[in-house]
């Protein structure tokens, strides 16, 4: 294994190398970022492969819910219960900087490697882990899906239509939420590393990474007293700033503050509304914002949503129609932002998926897609590179 | 100023000085996390304050949610109109090694801090930005606020009760997952400057953030051509895992696989359910899903939620009440885990907050949150600590 020359071409993980123990989503979420950072992330995958190799939707008998989490990744299978296949797991972690499972707490200490055993063999290793409910504490060894974290959070308290009808968020984000912790994790260990030249474990739980995005509410609960409830599409203090029907679709509206809240009113050709004091202010607004939204649904109903969004985006107050995937799919600002992604391999002729957020100033993303790996494909690139027989 | 000393420890980003710009929420978020990871982090307001200082709820003249986003950093004025303060910040600019704003893209320009300016002034200098749809593209310059990447990024369209009853996420992720990712960019310039010592700069979108934490819906679409649409707290590809009633409060079940579903049945007494050829895998469960959801909510409102999770949690069946914030701020195993922060200063008895879900080894988390600066309330320490008359 050659140490990589870093050039100010490279992408800022080139050179690290990532062994991946994950499965479905939150790992494979923080691996993928890893990847598309630069870094080398080697999937170990148990003979079965990773259950989301099984989830729909399925082209051509490959997954694409595996393909779009796990795209540039290499793959090699291990059977960590087997003599044999834990010695190449043993060399393989003698040689990469990073380490990262989402098992239950306990499991890879079952296979023989607790980060006891971990630091004194390896002190330059980097290990971390996502669980549900992180390694300490009474539910510890409580099983967890997205569902139960977006429940037990809080989180799904605060979505939905009304008191009585709490919805689920759409995307996972009881899993996602704890990739994006594990990655700016395993980032600090990282720069930690290079500053003391020594590994170090993070625990991440899902539940823990669902409390800390929770905005304000526990500040608010904690001054008023008043247990916060969904308002459906609204915001909890600042109106406008919602759902409104128009003649066709909804669209959504924010008016942040007084000024844009008065161009409103002038694009509403509405100065009864501007004028009236049960709106002069946010306070105001918020206080009355049923009578607001007849009001402000009277004029948007009687044309359609395209006319109002031109109209609206002239004079810069914030609006958008409720775009679905379709839409997305296809949106001139996503495109632009090479947000996009064409994925083809000898198997599949086209899937889209999502790109990559980060931009830089050092490098250009790229609308082509990396390839994800097939179940164990990449096993003798992997010993090469590595060195290993 | 002196270059800090790093040792076993401290925290990875001591000794990271981050002058930060920014307002409100996304931008707060990510220097929050900077912060809690151990950088001195030095928010210059403008002479008004932080938008967010007026921001309820309000406790002894103090906002609650800025107080929730700031702990932990100084605070400085400066107006950057002004020929003096943008001398100081010049200075200051010399010394630091990040810098984050969440502007709209052209304002730090006006000012006359272009990247082309600063890149070349301070070469070193990490710079980051966040703002609704980045720097490139038709939309650059268009208004926006979390809502309308909400909607515009088609999580809106996945996220309610049905087609036509769309919810907003009950927390602000369009700016939240933003600031995830622009720490996420931060730490990997940070790992790249120790590599090639130069600097460099990130152009984080909200929308993009939204687009790439959208899971599997953009594949889905992409192979099926079905647009998927918002399902209650429902899963796309997994049944049952939702929302289910109760006698009292209806609570959350997730079987994620035959094995868990079987000891549901058992649970539930009712081997008629286990050996229905409708619910035998989790195909046809999915598909079954009416018919199943009203047979075990017949069994389920018989009795009341915390008998049935304590029986569910017995098996270990995923499954969880609806927590809302009063339950999560008394939760044993958020309060095990340090998640609810204690907060006091010279104006407020008793706070509390969502602390740091980034557990390492080498540190322990504490419960007691450091304080929020008051507007300007540092400045004599900063201008000393960085040798600026």
């Amino acid at each position: 294994m050659k140490k990589k020359n870093i050039t100010l071409k490279d992408l800022p993980l080139s050179g690290v190398n990532v062994l991946d123990l994950t499965n479905v989503l939150s790992g494979p979420f923080a691996t993928l970022i890893l990847s598309d950072l630069g870094a080398n992330v080697i999937k170990v995958e148990k003979p079965t492969g990773d259950d989301s190799r099984e989830f729909g939707p399925i082209i051509n008998g490959e997954s694409g819910y595996f393909i779009s989490l796990n795209r540039g990744k290499k793959s090699i299978v291990l059977d960590l219960k087997e003599k044999n296949d834990k010695k190449i797991f043993e060399s393989l972690l003698s040689k990469v900087d990073v380490l990262v499972d989402n098992f239950k707490p306990g499991t890879i200490e079952k296979f023989g490697f607790s980060w006891n055993y971990l630091s004194k063999k390896y002190p330059n290793l980097i290990f971390a882990k996502i669980s549900g409910f992180g390694e300490t504490g009474p539910l510890k060894n409580y099983p967890a899906y997205d569902i139960i974290v977006q429940a037990m959070s809080g989180i799904m308290s605060i979505t939905g239509k009304n008191e009585k009808d709490y919805v689920r968020v759409g995307t996972s984000i009881g899993d996602i939420v704890a990739g994006l912790f594990c990655v700016i994790g395993i980032l600090s260990q990282l720069i930690r590393r290079k500053n003391l030249n020594i590994g170090s474990k993070l625990d991440i739980s899902m539940l823990d990474c669902q409390i800390a995005i929770l905005e304000n509410a526990i500040a608010r609960y904690s001054i008023e007293k008043k247990v916060p409830v969904p308002i459906g599409t609204d915001h909890p203090s600042i109106s406008p700033f919602g759902l409104f029907k128009t003649l066709d679709r909804p669209i959504v509206l924010a008016a942040g503050n007084n000024k844009i809240f008065f161009k409103l009113c002038e694009c509403l050709n509405d100065s009864k509304m501007k004028n009236n004091s049960m709106f002069k202010n946010n306070i105001n607004r918020n206080k009355n914002l049923k009578i607001l939204r007849k009001k402000i649904e009277k004029k948007l109903t009687k044309k359609k949503s395209n006319v109002w969004i031109k109209k609206f985006s002239k004079k810069n107050i914030p609006c958008s129609l409720v775009n679905n995937i379709k839409d997305i799919v296809n949106h001139s600002q996503v495109l632009d932002r090479k947000m996009i992604l064409d994925y083809k391999d000898s198997k599949i002729d086209n899937l889209k998926l999502s790109g990559n957020p980060l931009k830089f100033s050092f490098v250009k993303n790229k609308k082509i897609s990396k390839k994800s790996p097939r179940l164990d494909g990449d096993r003798k690139k992997i010993l090469k590179f590595f060195g290993i027989n």
